[in-house]
């Protein structure tokens, strides 16, 4: 046999789609049954790895480099939040039958801007057949200097809650694309679904959370749960101040007019903020750090000793939330 | 909220299955958003990752058990063939809604089993549901002492090539369970198809392979395949003598009835051998260390300057082969 015979449908794809992003020297170029990485010296590697599920974490009909980078900015916002700085990623991408070349193409096409833009180069990985629907499956890994990993146990009586950005806007998003009829002009509509369909992971941040941050994780399933993990894990509660929740121009319109949605913002999930805790003595550099990043940060409550989570509203009383978090299962 | 009402069913699922596997410290109790770990001084990290998907990779009736045990197997067959020792892995599982509690326990006890028989801890990973049959990315890291990872790429013409174990009994044993009528005996039938059930991976041949091979890789997909991805990526030829290939009884004996099963064997998939090429003046070594290890190794050929790949038959012709290699796409 000479050797193009011998190279199977896989072996193509892999060299016309992928190969071209696997820029790293230790990815041999897909050529291998594995890649090589010399760790950074003073290092400790930070692994994570998130699965998405057409239908189930995004739409079938999303175009597909951006569902490319979101299976990647879901990763990149845990590396983000535990102040970690992006090595590489290893993909594991399930296929049906009717995915056609011009998919795939859009598909690497997006895969191979967010892994530029980031920093971030594909390693290696494996493509397989399924019956079910596209099914990606990202480990990233990333790096920090040797004990300084930022974690969600960490957090301290006394330390302020921070989170980055604003809070809400993708599961309202993903709520307008499932037809909530609100009110809202055409630029506060497209800003909410913008936010569902393309995570803006906060590596820009990850200097700043490791230097000051005492814990921190990445907003993923809504603030209330997420916040309610971290003070699981810390042993402490927290008290926030519903009304300092940060919120896009897009999300208060919506949540004045009817307050009900107000919840939806708090628990639901996709948000891909970082919230994280800091002592009152770190506070002030915290927040220059931050300003030098160009993100922005909101002081929303403080961590109190107990057990625990009150989200506090404007009348003093604490909210009471049907779900606390948003779960698949 | 108190802290067990915000617990997720995700999180509970984590806790009482998976949370027990993660015996590395660094894994942090899957209560994190990333692992953390040190990796060893001196060392390179070796990173691979498999997908394994209902039905196509496994059949869904399989023992859960058995399942999880795969997809750990075809990674640690990765890593024993680039001559690397496991570190851990993380998992992201797709689950179906009908997958109960019962299963969980047995998947995720299969998965204790040979995490601890493999010395690779779970570190991490996601779990999401899907619409589509279960499915499993396993990403694994091993490590290897700096700039010792075996490759594809490094065969030279007069090596010579070395195959572990037996070669084509998973295949055999696929064709049995999809009802190939082989007149076989009981014992001849159970070992088929327990090779193509449960992968066993070579890892304790990795130091062997690390000391002595110029080339190396794990035969997933059929030796005749995975042979021609060698040389191709090595840029030399390989003439292999088929009747020096060993096969195990139960392949002989149906292949002695029905030649055209002979080619079943050379280019169906699953064996999980490890496939080298060793210098001669290595091969003697090599053998020792192989058989310190208490795994069979068989010289089956030569690497020739060239390129292509050539089984040469008993009667001194090369044999044509309908399809070089198992890919499902």
């Amino acid at each position: 046999m000479t050797s193009d015979e011998t190279m199977s449908n896989e072996d193509r794809m892999i060299a016309r789609f992928f190969a071209p992003l696997a820029t790293h020297s230790g990815a041999l170029g897909l050529s291998d049954d594995a890649a090589v990485v010399a760790p950074p010296p003073g290092c400790d590697l930070v692994l994570t790895a998130d699965g998405l599920v057409g239908g189930m974490h995004f739409f079938t009909d999303d175009a597909a480099d951006t569902i490319a980078r979101k299976a990647l900015r879901v990763n990149l916002s845990d590396l983000a939040a535990k102040g970690a700085a992006p090595l590489g990623f290893l993909l594991t991408l399930a296929l049906p039958p009717e995915v056609d070349e011009a998919w795939l193409g859009e598909f690497a096409r997006g895969l191979a801007e967010d892994a530029a833009h980031y920093q971030c180069p594909l390693l290696g990985g494996d493509s397989v057949r399924t019956p079910g629907p596209v099914t990606i499956s990202v480990t990233m890994t990333g790096c920090v200097p040797s004990g300084d990993m930022v974690r969600r146990a960490g957090a301290t009586p006394g330390d302020v809650v921070f989170v980055s950005g604003s809070i809400g806007d993708a599961a309202l998003g993903l709520a307008l694309r499932k037809g909530a009829a609100w009110k809202l002009d055409e630029s506060g509509r497209r800003h909410l679904a913008d936010r569902y369909l393309l995570p803006q992971p906060r590596n820009k941040l990850a200097d700043a959370v490791r230097t000051h941050a005492s814990a921190a994780m990445d907003v993923s399933d809504g603030l209330a749960g997420d916040l309610a993990k971290l003070c699981r894990v810390s042993q402490v509660a927290a008290e926030i101040e519903v009304a300092r929740v940060p919120l896009s121009e897009a999300a208060r319109a919506v949540i004045t007019v009817d307050s009900a949605v107000l919840e939806m913002a708090l628990t639901g999930g996709d948000d891909y903020e970082i919230l994280c805790t800091v002592a009152p003595d770190n506070c002030e550099s915290f927040r220059a750090a931050a300003r030098a990043a160009a993100i922005p940060v909101s002081e929303i409550g403080r961590i109190v000793a107990g057990e625990g989570t009150r989200f506090i509203g404007s009348d003093g009383a604490a909210l009471v939330f049907r779900r606390a978090a948003f779960s698949h299962f």
